[in-house]
């Protein structure tokens, strides 16, 4: 059966306090909206339809991010949630089989629940989802009768005994999608609002003959987002989680509490992770590989057997090989350093290639922009980069080569040669005294002035 | 109405197990006094005295670095707090209006609630700061009657029904000043603990038919310092109050309990500080600007727009324009950088001044001592500094000038031109293999030795 | 009395989802293991045997890491426990006195408490260590008769009166060595699960007239490790009580929850520890010292006075002398730094002696390695090393000498002397801007090709 998702992400959010669109920010070091459309696209769905609204060209281009197949539908105004349905309209009035209805400020709804969902869906012909909460204020609270769900009323509406209620309200709908778009279309403007709400479409459905049902989750699963603080709080349930998964898993976290994912992190079994690591979008590390304190890391993979840090950074595009070792100061982005290199202290390797078991001497840098543009740097297997080389890109280094300590690599080096780039030393005794009596008789004099 | 603050700070605090006198221990990045004294001096008081004995010199330097025109009192030796009052004295002979004793151990107490009790003095005499103890065990108690308050009682002269009192005392008293200094000094000594303790101004003044009163706090507010671990429990709830103030504010803090602020960070709306970052003393970050994780800040400004680490130090004097990027391993101490310069990796820069659009390459260091003295180096507008220049200072490079990586620039670069200091690359074929045949001989032979 | 310890160390812990023995998990920066020999070795033990079975070469070195002496057995097959203490019979068979079995995976067992253990022979032949747990799920009951143990009852053997009994075993045993093992080799088959029973000495032991007695102490103590949930929250209780008794001893913790032990960190009185802190095996830190955020320090040595970090790494061998300063991204590994050695900024000094007062630069590198072999680097004292200086080692700088910034450094600095290696500047009007022009004419061709 085929499913359309319909993503509510059209909204300020004001709490927030930010001009940044909700969804927009982030959780586990992606927007939002990701974590929404990633629960929503475990279902594999024909068709996903984001609906934006308060900086829809900024909304849309996250979800593009996303995958690029999303479309998005623009609600302007805003409207209410029913409203916000019915402008899918145009871009689903093929569809067919189900929809779900999800929100971009809703991130911890998980593909089972989903799929329970669209299931019951054998039995209703619209299905609610709700949660038991623990504190019910402010939600909309369901009417049920068996598996029927009769109503749905909001707070402000409620008589005292139905505030009592604690099954309440996700706002999570999955129906068949032509069925759902005509109702939405259909719900009565709320005057006192002047919003169209989508749960009006249980009064609808049921006069129709149509049957509502619901599915009940975890209140966590829930959890919107509408201040800092709850983000804040989403983002440390997520990462009080995701650390808990991991040890599950059999990785060593040494200090879990301090280690923050991504929410794509994937790290083996038997990897070390010490104290103070961030891990950005886009990281794999390998069973058995070793990553100490104080690292940050974005977007790059980590082999089975390498060791990095402390204080290393690896931005996108590093690819460590097996055995590789990156230590302290050391920068890394858009370079595949091959199996057995060492890169051990401060040193900037970018726009590069390194080849196996290559060392790379303390304070190397590679020189890849020249004001204008970028260039490669491509190092061969078994060389030895002196500490301090400037390799200024673009710039071949042969296998086996060697370049001496202070050199300014502007040429290619050929395999097996020593590049050699600096001047000879000269010691002229007693001027270290000389030079440093002067100065000291430039400040005295200049103190007694 | 004129104020005059007295603040209480002879202790050493024994408690603390340390030489540092306790009020000069760090909260938020400034020693103890100073919170005080910022929500004294909030009441623009006409005069602050601080009250000092163990380690008084190094309690008046801090004091008067908080404000020059503080004076401080010698109390030695210690003779208890109406002995502190009273030694302030010859300072405040001339004072009029109002007093207000302050303890220098106590850095919770907000401006609101000093001004509710100066307030309070249109009815009473005297003022006295209550709190309701959550376990008033160790506290004087109140006895009130109405809003009179007629005693404080010790923990140890409680009868048993005065023990279930939690209403107690914070020390925390407004007076009118020459009232205070009169009754101060009047006090019987407590024969038991050889002291002159303040509370026992509440006979004198009734006696003399002054009428005593009372305000009341939350408990936290009157939270007072007396060992490491109670030190430490401040900082983490100065931390939670200003993460979450910071966030209600619309700064975005990835992961807040990470983020450590000084008393007087301020950060803009729609600033994002990623994970683990430690803001010292006098840091200002303008709206938008993003600080990754891992950095360490103090005394220096962020401009809109601009981007600082992970891994980076601002030390005091950096001044950061707007747009401007500094990347990882990058010190900048004492200098300013104008808009849209970019200082990416392993650079030192320190007594500078870099203008607008200027690129400075990876391994920069500005050579601001000699060993003597220190030196600045200007950089223009447009330029381009090479990886690994050394710019010895004082030493100025031109607008559109260009240093050629690797250089050591000991002497002015003009406008527009290239500066190069450096040999000529050769190749030696072959000989980086025979070099390592060598070395590796030379190994062998060791060992075989 | 002489005492035997046996170190029960045989198991794979299948929960930690690891290919690592259990025992070999870090707990504060070291093996589990180390912390139940620590607490062993307090009494002085004669002779200290550790039962070896998965993994057993690497526990068997991990053991050896701790104290040479300590012999292993090989438990192989896994039979149960009192299989465990008998394979150590041959070891023993000339022990005499009392002998104790320790756990490999229970490392907060108190040296007081084995003691007491020890202490309560007089009493009884055989003693038990015993704790009252808060849930004894799962943990075998304690059947007492005043001071007497009569039994221990597994909680599948339990009778429903008996599993409301919270005195629980620890499996900790103190008993007169070979009256140990004689009871260990007789205790029969458990048919059931295929194992022999240390706690089946017991029945055995009364069934000859001895008696067997207990000690009881708090849960905490024996607390055992199974997953690794359970040892990241027995890392988390480790360093919750040192921070609190590095506090009590008068160390400052800016931050404490941030800050990371190993068991032996010593830190004196009034030292200063920032945020962040990571703290290996083998630091000492003298009284007055200070240790900056985000620093990363192992086996290291800090003397009184001294300043370290923000971003500074210390490794093994690394001695920093009064009132030395290492500032941000810096590493020393294996070097002597003599009083008043200053190290600013992005610096790397491995195998070296720096004598005092000397300044060393900016970006200076000791180029220890040369591919193949490691080799040493000496400085004098009151020698200033300019920036970016590379000393090529073996190389020695002498006292009052100087290495002008930028300079290679091959052979030897004579004292005073001032040490240059390095080509003229020379400035090129107008060059900077041809060649930019010419570099943005390329990308243009590129862009518009």
């Amino acid at each position: 059966m085929q499913v359309s998702l319909i993503v509510l992400a059209a909204g300020l959010g004001s709490r927030m306090n930010s001009d940044l669109p909700k969804v927009l920010h982030n959780l586990a070091a992606v927007p939002l909206l990701h974590h929404a459309l990633a629960a929503g696209q475990a279902l594999s769905p024909a068709r996903t339809v984001v609906v934006t609204g308060y900086g829809a060209e900024q909304v849309a281009k996250a979800a593009h991010d996303f995958d690029p197949d999303i479309v998005t539908a623009l609600q302007d105004p805003p409207q209410g949630t029913a409203h916000a349905v019915a402008v899918t309209e145009p871009l689903l009035s093929d569809a067919t089989g189900a929809a779900l209805v999800l929100y971009g400020d809703t991130p911890f709804v998980r593909p089972e629940t989903l799929e329970a969902m669209l299931a019951a869906r054998s039995h209703h012909d619209i299905v609610f989802l709700g949660f038991e909460a623990a504190d019910p204020k402010g939600y909309g609270r369901f009417i049920v009768e068996g598996t029927d769900l009769r109503a749905i009323v909001e707070e402000k509406q409620a008589t005292d005994a139905q505030r009592q209620i604690r099954l309440c309200n996700s706002g999570v709908i999955a129906a068949e999608v032509q069925t759902l778009l005509r109702l939405a279309k259909s719900v009565p403007l709320r005057e006192n609002v002047s919003e169209y709400y989508v749960t009006d479409i249980i009064d609808l459905a049921r006069s129709e003959g149509l049957t509502v049902g619901y599915v009940t989750c975890p209140e966590a699963e829930t959890l919107g987002i509408n201040t800092r603080a709850q983000l804040a709080a989403a983002e440390a349930a997520f990462q009080t989680r995701k650390r808990a998964e991991m040890m599950e898993e059999g990785v060593t976290l040494i200090s879990p509490e301090t280690t923050f994912f991504a929410r794509d992190t994937y790290i083996g079994r038997d990897a070390v992770v010490g104290p103070a690591v961030i891990f950005g979008p886009g990281v794999t590390v390998e069973t058995g590989a070793e990553i100490k304190g104080f690292c940050h890391l974005e977007g790059c993979h980590i082999s089975r057997g390498a060791t990095v840090g402390p204080f290393a950074r690896l931005r996108p595009g590093a690819e460590l090989a097996e055995d590789v070792h990156v230590g302290n100061f050391v920068e890394i982005k858009n370079a595949v350093l091959d199996e057995g290199v060492k890169v051990g202290h401060l040193t900037y390797l970018g726009d590069a290639h390194v080849g196996e078991f290559t060392n790379i001497g303390a304070g190397t840098v590679t020189c890849n922009y020249d004001g204008v543009m970028k260039h490669r740097t491509t190092i061969g297997k078994n060389a030895f980069i002196g500490s301090d080389t400037m390799l200024v890109a673009p710039v071949t280094v042969g296998d086996n080569a060697l370049t001496a300590s202070g050199s300014v690599i502007t040429e290619d080096v050929p395999e097996g040669a020593l590049a050699l780039a600096r001047a000879k030393q000269v010691n002229k005794p007693g001027l270290a005294v000389r030079l440093m009596d002067k100065l000291r008789a430039i400040k005295a004099a200049k103190k007694g002035s």
